[in-house]
């Protein structure tokens, strides 16, 4: 059960948690609210292939066309519908959904191709700019739509239309010498094949990603050159002429789509963080498929996650520090907002985080990799949509600043991430759970790799293994387990986060063993304990950056969540709390709250003192500061009476002025 | 005597101090070594007009040609000759100037026109892009180069042609109907203008300038739009087509020219950072030659002067973070190498910050003015030479990194900074003191800038003034004055820098005034003391970032003087000195070294102990590194047995591996 799309199946999550809540939210609000956005948009009628006033409208990113992403748009909302159909039936939902099939079905060509642009925009001139075009992209995200469609309506209406198309793929791409060697400009598609082939069993889907992920950044893939730069003389590109996101001319830029070296041999993480994330995805996916011939690939995937996690990540979970090419910078460089340098921190690239560290779990289980995950799903991944599940973010920055609130949108136009929290939420239990069957043996391994309130069920010739979790994660560290497994011989292991300075469990399993995070509690005696409480103890503990950084900060976390600093608590800020520094020798109190605007339930934390406020530094000190009265200067700052923190998800919706902040200066 | 290209020559530098040295160095070396490149490079015989394989060459700088600069380049190093001849006769220098006066004469077109670009490789082009083809850059330094070899050479050879060029230029632009309303896309000319109307008296002169200062930035310029935009539809321009140094479309890019709004209306200073200071230093000259009219330009001169020196200086006294356009960042945007994300600190930036410190003196005698003035000379401008005088830096970062090493280069494509220094050192008697004399009342004010060992001679009435400073500086604080005056009543203002925290003279004066950073000796007892001695104690001292800056580092300091650590004398180092931290408290040792290899004095400082070595950080920290292991792992980093400091200007001279920092971490 590697997939989340499919093991979240066997899963329920109880609507009594922070992200069971979320999920009634999306349910109730957020489902029908991009419905009607897909409708107001013109999205929703596009797979009628008429002409649309925006398609006649300059591009915003050149040379990506403003609707480019429209076909995705569809197709990641139906594939988030279909997970959430199953927790709540929604009539309107399920009307529009089958509406929207029958207008994709309509629009696949005779030989199979569907994609809108290249059939009302730019006929005649498909697969010509697979670098930025977004093709398969738009393919892929389809593909996953179909696998949830058929899983959910048990019918094959957009999966076999989907599955001609990629018959079609399957010939035009390839190393045959009448095939196309190329490969996707932003990586996608290559993790829905290996989801396809899992359906399908059909081996030349299997192949097509191997293709795809093996040959990408092959310098001389055609002609002694790259696939993009062929593909870009063929087109007459005029090479002078950068994309938008482009810092230099193409040639220069291949990094951007990871396509700068094959995998195997990139030092580090680069580029557009979005593709990064899919495309690795997809290489942890084919190394578990086929483990003995990706050793190479294993190096590499390490490599890169290593590099990413160590010196490029946030302390949010979140990735991408430059708004250009919404990816990564240079390795340590991770300013917290635009007036420091930066800060892109895109939603959809925390949701690819979660996605990569789920594969990794299925391929080595170390509670890092879930530490990650969990960290990305409190704070990066759930701070993007607001509170009533009608606003999003694209760029999710650690510190607000006069030049970019931290406030949310009602939409994009390019609006890959607000369905994608949809998807995410929609199939939240696959990365709750995990679970490995030996039917032979009648035995089972499971992973509880995220505690929210959940329960998993799946039967092993004909005995039902039913494992519930309950407590009140991310607030309270105690989690009840009770499991009931007739005869099958189920192993649990319970993640034990890399925080956690002490764990306590009732009754204590003395067999318990606990390896790379994760605390393993053997069948036998799961089979004499059918209820147990695990505790993680939860308190306010201060994260610091990497000295290399720069960032002289320390953040406030309690357990999985990072908190922020907001000025609807602190209203007195004038200047986002740049100028707070704070001395994490002093005290917190706790608070349980209910907010009175959203019914959001959360701890709030308050440091009583300790914090003060930068002084108006005397301008004749610059640029020659004296070290010593800068000091004096500092340690005679005024004090700041109260400091509030708030979880970092919550900002933004409480209405204030959008002065915020996670990290503050270090009083030394 | 506003200007130090004239009021030079009162002056005569010693040899016997480390300027002197330098200017030693450049005369026996720096100025023959430039002009054999001249002459290899095709600049030489440029002005033949004749075509040279380079203006076929691709450009490097898109869409600058590689040779546009080849005028300014000749000019720059004439102008430079032309004081150190003063100095020093060199007969091969003598000789090439006067043959290349007589090639620039022969260059002139019939209507006065004298550009080598547009005349032989874009005839019938000129005033077509103001905005990028630094026409009237060239015709600026050449403006100047003209006045220095009319003053040394009692002819106007080249002074003749250039007035008739700049009759030219004052019919083509102006606000009248049948003329251009434009300005230059690289300000020089403004400056080179008002010391042209300093010598003709000619009203136009005054006029053209006033004219490019005040109408840059107009909005409604041409038609209704700004000139650079105006001008570029006229010539077609695909707008998409970005300059190599615009980060977005050109309309968004004029802030690059310092042309985003009229200069009365930046609130901040940006773009290009030579350019800023070329434009503000003619901005105070006007301010100093039209105070009443100037009231506007004041305030904003002001403003950006403040904005800069405050948020977006380096404590070397550079200026420019960002690479890409040669300029300004972000407030605080100030990291100190590439792999902090930025760090350029441009040597033509940096001297040009002297010139518009030097002319703000001019208009308001405060020594935070001088202060900055001599940051920028004892370690950008200083640095920017190698000690034997044929090595050059362009951009001078404070750390050096795997990216980007601190080394020198024999000369550049754009050659701008090595000629900018012979410039500077041979005039820099006119920075060192200043002069205003009342003929009238037989009395004069002079003051002391700087305390490079030198003379200053002039007189009034038959009676001569000749007043001299001698001493170590600035390695020793101790300065001799000697004063003749005669019957002329001398007032003497001596510079006493903000760092320092004690002065002593002997003898004393008592009714000596310190204002504004100046001690002002009385005429009355000057006439009494011939000789004096000013002591300023040079002691090591500590200098802090400013912590927006996000740099938690100090630097270490000795009087004007920023020092570095390099890996000649530190040679465990591996990473930089990226890692090193420093505790600010410990004790220093100072050494007066004579360096080997190169005969250089200098002052040397060893921190014994204090300094630590950043362990590596166990992976699993990040990015939730604990604040508290942290705190613990640093506290046990294994120590540096010792920390050995050279100036900073001194750098990259004795080989090793070019690592190299100023600002190191604080330990605290």
């Amino acid at each position: 059960m590697a997939y989340p799309q499919t093991a979240f199946a066997a899963t329920s999550v109880h609507d009594n948690s922070l992200i069971g809540r979320r999920r009634t939210t999306v349910c109730a609000s957020t489902l029908l609210y991009q419905l009607q956005v897909l409708k107001d948009t013109g999205r929703y009628d596009a797979f009628k292939l008429k002409w649309h006033p925006v398609y006649d409208e300059p591009t915003v990113v050149w040379p990506i066309p403003n609707h480019l992403f429209w076909d995705s748009d569809v197709a990641k909302w139906i594939e988030g519908a279909c997970y959430l159909l199953k927790h709540k039936a929604i009539p309107e939902v399920d009307h529009a959904i089958q509406e929207l099939v029958e207008m994709i079905r309509s629009a696949q060509q005779p030989d199979g191709y569907l994609n809108i642009h290249y059939t009302v925009v730019e006929p005649g001139k498909r697969f010509t700019n697979l670098r930025d075009m977004h093709e398969m992209y738009n393919c892929g995200h389809m593909i996953e739509a179909a696998l949830a469609h058929s899983d959910f309506y048990r019918n094959d209406l957009l999966l076999a239309p989907m599955i001609r198309y990629v018959d079609l793929l399957c010939e035009t791409f390839g190393p045959g010498a009448s095939q196309l060697h190329g490969y996707p400009g932003h990586p996608e598609i290559e993790l829905a094949l290996l989801r396809l082939h899992d359906r399908t069993g059909d081996p030349k889907h299997l192949a097509l990603a191997r293709y795809f992920i093996t040959e990408r950044g092959n310098h001389k893939g055609v002609e002694d050159e790259s696939y993009f730069l062929w593909e870009a003389r063929k087109r007459g590109d005029d090479f002078s002429r950068r994309p938008a996101f482009y810092p230099k001319e193409a040639p220069k830029c291949l990094w951007y789509h990871q396509a700068h070296a094959p995998i195997i041999e990139q030092p580090t993480i680069e580029g557009h963080s979005v593709r990064a994330m899919y495309l690795l995805t997809a290489v942890a996916d084919l190394i578990r498929i086929e483990p003995s011939s990706s050793q190479d690939l294993n190096t590499a995937l390490y490599r890169l996650w290593n590099n990413m996690t160590d010196r490029k990540m946030y302390v949010t979970g979140g990735i991408g520090a430059i708004e250009q090419w919404e990816g990564f910078g240079q390795d340590f460089f991770l300013p917290q907002g635009t007036d420091e340098g930066g800060c892109y921190s895109e939603t959809c690239a925390s949701i690819g985080v979660m996605m990569l560290a789920q594969r990794l779990l299925q391929i080595d289980l170390d509670a890092k990799f879930a530490d990650i995950m969990e960290l990305c799903l409190y704070n990066t991944v759930l701070t993007s949509m607001s509170h009533d599940g009608k606003g999003f973010t694209y760029d999710n920055q650690l510190a607000s600043s006069d030049e970019s609130h931290s406030k949310r949108s009602e939409w994009f136009t390019v609006a890959c991430c607000p369905p994608n929290i949809l998807r995410l939420l929609g199939q939240i239990g696959g990365y709750a759970w995990s679970f490995d069957i030996n039917q032979s043996q009648q035995s089972a391994v499971v992973a509880a790799h995220l505690y929210i309130s959940s329960s998993l069920k799946f039967s092993i010739g004909g005995q039902e293994v039913h494992i519930t979790q309950n407590g009140g994660w991310p607030w309270n560290g105690d989690i009840d387990f009770v499991v009931e497994t007739g005869s099958v011989a189920v192993t649990l292991k319970l993640r034990i986060p890399q925080w956690a300075t002490t764990i306590e469990m009732q009754p204590w399993c003395p067999d318990a063993v606990r390896e790379k995070g994760y605390l393993t509690l053997p069948a036998e005696w799961i089979a004499q304990n059918r209820a147990f409480k695990l505790s993680i103890p939860l308190k306010p503990r201060w994260l610091a950056a990497h000295p290399f950084t720069n960032q002289n900060t320390v953040s406030l976390a309690r357990g999985p969540v990072v908190y922020c600093v907001e000025d609807v608590d602190n209203q007195w800020v004038q200047d986002h709390f740049k100028g707070v520094f704070v001395n994490p020798q002093n005290s917190f109190e706790e608070h349980q709250i209910v907010d009175d605007k959203t019914g959001d339930e959360y701890v709030g934390i308050t440091l009583q003192d300790g914090a003060r406020n930068l002084p108006e530094l005397a301008a004749a000190f610059a640029p020659m500061l004296d070290a010593e009265k800068l000091k004096a200067s500092l340690e005679h700052a005024p004090p700041v009476s109260a400091l509030h923190f708030i979880p970092y998800y919550f900002r933004s919706n409480r209405g204030g002025k959008g002065h915020m902040r996670v990290g503050l200066k270090h009083a030394s």
